[in-house]
C-alpha cells in the first residue's frame, strides 16, 4: 500500500505524543513534516515537546516548524498547569524526557505548509490535532493552494456534548474562528469528534500492560499518570481516550471509524455556546454537508494499531 | 391514588389535543384549568382548538383561559400552514370539528394561573406543552406564588439535536427568553425533551388500529394524516411522536420515563444556537442541576396509557 | 392649563426624588400614582425612599405601588453602595429622612398601572425614570390597554456615549430586554436620553444657593453630597445632571427640549454593546422612527422649573 | 523635512484614488508600495483601479501587490454596483481610464508588507484605507515584525454614528474581526474616523473649480459624479468627504487634525452592532487607551493639500 503523505499539526500534549508515534510507527504514512501550535500548552512548550518525542523515538529527520502562539481573533490563556497534560505538557514525569538537541526548521508553520504543498506533486493530507489556527491561516494567506490539499482530517468538535464547556470541544473552543474558517473554506474535511474519540480508549487494565510491553510503552505508561487520573476520576471514562490518534487510524484504516456527512458550522458569538460545532444532524437547515463526522470507532483494532506502532518504534530505539 | 392537580398550558395542535385527552381520560389528574398560548398556531386558533376538543369529548366544564399572543421579547411569525399540524392546527380534516359553542373564561392565562394558585390549598403542577410564555410571565408578575407551584413539567428542549434548528427544539425556539426565565426561576422543573419524546411514538402500524378502535380514536386517526406524513417522510421516525403527552405520563407513572438531573440554560444570543437548551451533560460548569431531563421512555406502556384514555373518553361520549 | 395625568415609575434615587418634587410641585401634573422598581437600589429600598419623600413634602395621598425586584430576563446585582446615590439611595445624609409612616397600596406596580389605565376616561402618560421593567410587563400582560397609554416618556438611553458602559445608559443597561419590549411595542415614546440630560444640570455654584433658599432645598443640598462629588470628580460635568426631571419638564414645557425622531432599538446580545440604544441617526436602516430622542435642553429655564417646584412645596411644608 | 516611509493599503475607490494622489503628489511621503484589498469593489477590480491611477499620474514605479479577496472570518458580498463608487469603482466615467499596462508585483500584499518591513532600516508607517484584512493577517503571520511598524494610520471607525449601519463604519463593517485583531495587537494606531472625516469635505462649490483647475483635477471632477450625488442627495453633506486622504494629511501635518486617545474595541458578536467601534469616550471601562481617534479636522488647509498635490501631479503628467 502506498503511504499517505501528511503534515501533522500538533500541540504536544500526551495524546499528541502518542499520535506522533502512531504516524511514524504504523508504516502507513509519509510524514512530510510536523507543525506546532499553542493549545494544550504554549507553543514554545508544545514545540519543544514535539522535538523531545522525535528525539526519543529516533525520528530526528522529521522537520518541525513552530506555528501560532495565539488564536486568530481572541486571546490565549494558558493555565499554570494543564489538568490533563500537567505543567510540562508531558505528564510531569519523575524522570522527564531530556531537553531536545534537535531544532525546528526556522520556518513558520504556515510557511512550511505552503512550501510543502507548493512543492508536492500530489495533494497532501493535513492532520491538525490541536486548535486549527495554522491551517486556517494557511487557507487565508494562500487560498491558491487549496487544490494541493487532499483533505484535512482534524481531531475536534462534538455533536452531543463538549469537554471544554457543556457543548464545546477543547481544540475548537481554543480558536473557534479558526475552525469556522476551515469549515467554510470548501476543502474536504473529516472530523474525529468526541462522539467517537471518547469510545477510542485504552482501558485502565490494558494500560497496565504498557508498563512492561516494551521500552517506549513503559515511558508512555509513566507519562500517562495525570492523564489516566483525569479520565478515571473526572470524566468517569472506562479508559484513556486516544483522541488525536483517531485521525491517523481513520486515514490508514477507514473501516475502523463509522461516520456520517453533515453540515457543520461553529458558533462564534453565543455566550454559552462559543466554540460549539453546530451539526445539522436532523438536516433542518437545507445546507449541503461540508464535513464527515465520526460517530463511532472499532475500539480494539484501533488501540492495537497504537500498541503495534509503539512496539515497532521501541524495537528501533537505541 | 390521589389525583394530581394540574393546570395545562397548550398551543393546540394535534399532539396537544391528544395530551388533553390523556389528562382528562386517564383518571390520574384533577385538571383545574387549561390555558392557551401562541405556538403551533396563533393563540386565537389554539384557543378555539382547545374548546373544540373539550366539546368533542364532553368536558365542557374545564375552564379555558386565553394567554400570550407573542413571545416575551421577540416577535412571533406564524406560517400560513403548519407543516406538522396543518392550517387549522388540527390536521385540516375533511370533516373538521364543529365550531365550539363553549367560551373561554375571559380571564387571561396569567390571571387564571395566579388566581388558581392563590386559591389552592396545596401546591399545583403546571404542565406547559407549548412556548413557556405564560408561565414565565406568571413567575415575573407573581413571584410570591412560587411556593404554590409544586413543579413545572414542560414538553420542550433537547440535549442532542433540535427540530426547529440543528440544535433548538420548537417550543423553546418560539420563546427562548421565556424558557430562560423559567429555568432560572428556582422552581422545580422536569423537561420532557426530544431525546425521550422521539422515542415515545405510536408506530405507523399501531396507528392503523386507531381507525377502528372507537369513535374518538377514529377522529384522531383522521386528524393525524399530515402529522403522520411529517414523521414518516420528513423525520424518518418509526411512528408519530406523542411529545406533549409524555409530560402527563411522567407525572402519573414516573417509572415509564428515564431521566437525569442536569444544569440546563437556554442560549438567547447565539446566531446559530438561539433557543438551544445548553445542557451540562458532562458536568463541566460546576453549576448545580436545575432541571430533570428525560433521557428515554418505556414506549409500549406509554402509548397504551394514551390508547386507554382515548377509549375511556370515547365510551363516555354521546 | 389642564394638568397632564401621569403615572411615575421610579427607582428613588436622588434625581428621582427631585423629579417627584417637580411632578408634585410644578402644578402641571395630575399624579395618579407612583410605582417603583429596582434600579438605583433594591426595590424595597427605592419604595421606602419614595414613601419618605412623599411624607417629607406632605403628599401622603399619592398611592405608591411596589414593582419589579429584578429585570425581566437576567439577574439584578445591587452593589453594597451606589457610587452616585449612596448606600441608602438618598445620599447617606448625616440626618437621614425618618422611616415612612405611610404604606404602599399592596397592589403590584403592574396591577396598579393596569387598574388606573382601565378606569381612566382619557389616555394616561407613563413616566418611567428607572429600568423599564414595570411598563414592559404591563405591555406584555395587558396589551389591550395600549390605547389607554397616551405616551411613555422615559429617562434612558443615549445616542453618543453611555454612563454604565462605553455605549450603554444605566436605566436601559439594567433591563435591556424591558427596553426592547417597550421600544417595539408600538406605543408613542419620548426618551430623555443622556445626550440632552447631561446638559440639564444644576451648576455647582447654583447648588450653593440651595443651601439657603428654603427648607426643602436645604435638605436636597445635604442629600446631594455624594451625587455632587460624582459629577465633579468622576464625570467632570459642570454640575449635577437632573436626568429624571427632564421627562416632566419636556411634558410640561415641550419648547425646552430639542428633539429628533429616530428609529431606535436596543442591543440585547452583544458582548460590549449589551443595553445600548442603537439609534439610526444616519437613517441607513430604512426603518420608520419609533422614538422621539432628546438632543438638547434649554438649561436655565429647566433648572428654574425645578427650583420653583421645590420652593412651592417647601412653602406648603409644615 | 524628511519623508515618511509608508505602505498604503487601498481598495480603490474614488477617495482612495485621491488619497493615492495626495500620497504621491504632496512630497511628504516615501511610498514604499501599495497593497490592495477587497472593499469598495472586489480585489481584482481595486487592484486594476490602483494600477490605472498610477499609470494616469505617471508613477508606474510604485510596486502594487494584490491582497485579500475576502474578510478573515466571514464572507464578502459585493453589490453589482457601488452606490458611492459606481460599478467600476471609479465613478463609471463616460471616458473611463484605459486598462493598465503595468502589472502588480506577483507577491501577495502580506508578503510584500513583510518583506518591506523586514528589509527596512527604520520603522515603516502602514496606512490602510479599506478593510483592515491585510494588516491583520500580517500581524497574525509575522508578529515578530511589530517593532518594524512605526504606526498604523487607518481610515475607519466612528464614535458617534456609522455609514454602513446605524453604528458601524464601512471599512470596519466589511471585516470587523480584522479590525479587532489590529486594535488589540499592541501596535500604535491612529484612526481617521467618521467623526472627523465627514468634516473634511470638498464643498460642492469648490468642486466646480476642479473642472478647470488642471488636467488631473478635471478627470477627478468627472470621476466624482456619482460620489457627489451620494453626498448631496443621500448624506445631505455640505460636500464630498475625503475620508481616505485624512490619514495622510494627519501624518504630514498633525496640526490639522484634532484627536483624543481612547480605549476602542470592535463589536464582533452583536446583531445590531456588528462592526461598531466601541469607544470608551466616558472612560468607564478602566482600560488603557489603545487608539488615537480623530475628532475634527481643519477643513480648508486639508482640502488645499489635496488640491495642491493634484496640481503638482498634473503638471508632471505628459
Amino acid at each position: 500500500m502506498e503511504k499517505t503523505k501528511i503534515i501533522m499539526d500538533v500541540d504536544t500534549g500526551i495524546d499528541d505524543a502518542i499520535a506522533i508515534c502512531l504516524a511514524l510507527g504504523s508504516g502507513a504514512f509519509d510524514v512530510l513534516g510536523i507543525t506546532t501550535t499553542f493549545g494544550n500548552r504554549k507553543v514554545d512548550v508544545t514545540t519543544k515537546n514535539t522535538l523531545k518525542i522525535l528525539e526519543l523515538i529516533g525520528k530526528t529527520n522529521i522537520p518541525v516548524s513552530k506555528g501560532a502562539a495565539k488564536p486568530i481573533v481572541k486571546e490565549y490563556f494558558s493555565p499554570e498547569k494543564s489538568i490533563v497534560h500537567g505543567a510540562d505538557g508531558l505528564g510531569d514525569m519523575e524522570n522527564p524526557l531530556p531537553e531536545p538537541t534537535i531544532k525546528e526548521t526556522g520556518m513558520s508553520a504556515v510557511e512550511f505548509m505552503a512550501k510543502t504543498l507548493a512543492e508536492s506533486d500530489e495533494p497532501v493530507t493535513i492532520v491538525p490535532v490541536g486548535p486549527m489556527t495554522n491551517v486556517a491561516t494557511l487557507l487565508m494567506t494562500s487560498p491558491e493552494l487549496k487544490p494541493k490539499i487532499k483533505e484535512v482530517v482534524v481531531m475536534g468538535g462534538s455533536m452531543l456534548k463538549g469537554n471544554a464547556s457543556p457543548v464545546a470541544e477543547a481544540n475548537i473552543k481554543q480558536d473557534p474562528e479558526a475552525a469556522y474558517i476551515l469549515l467554510h473554506s470548501g476543502v474536504k474535511i473529516r472530523m474525529a469528534c468526541l462522539d467517537a474519540t471518547w469510545n477510542g480508549y485504552v482501558s485502565f487494565d490494558e494500560l497496565e500492560d504498557w508498563k512492561t510491553d516494551n521500552k517506549l510503552s513503559r515511558i508512555f505508561y509513566q507519562m500517562c499518570g495525570i492523564y489516566s487520573e483525569h479520565y478515571k476520576l473526572r470524566m468517569k471514562n472506562p479508559g484513556l481516550a486516544m483522541h488525536d490518534s483517531m485521525t491517523l487510524a481513520w486515514i490508514a484504516r477507514p473501516e475502523l471509524v463509522k461516520s456520517e456527512d453533515y453540515y457543520v458550522t461553529v458558533d462564534i458569538d453565543g455566550r454559552y455556546t462559543y466554540g460549539m460545532t453546530v451539526t445539522d444532524v436532523n438536516r433542518v437547515t437545507g445546507e449541503k454537508p461540508n464535513v464527515t463526522m465520526s460517530t463511532d470507532v472499532d475500539r480494539v483494532p484501533f488501540i492495537n494499531m497504537i500498541k503495534e506502532a509503539i512496539a515497532r518504534l521501541s524495537s528501533e530505539m537505541k
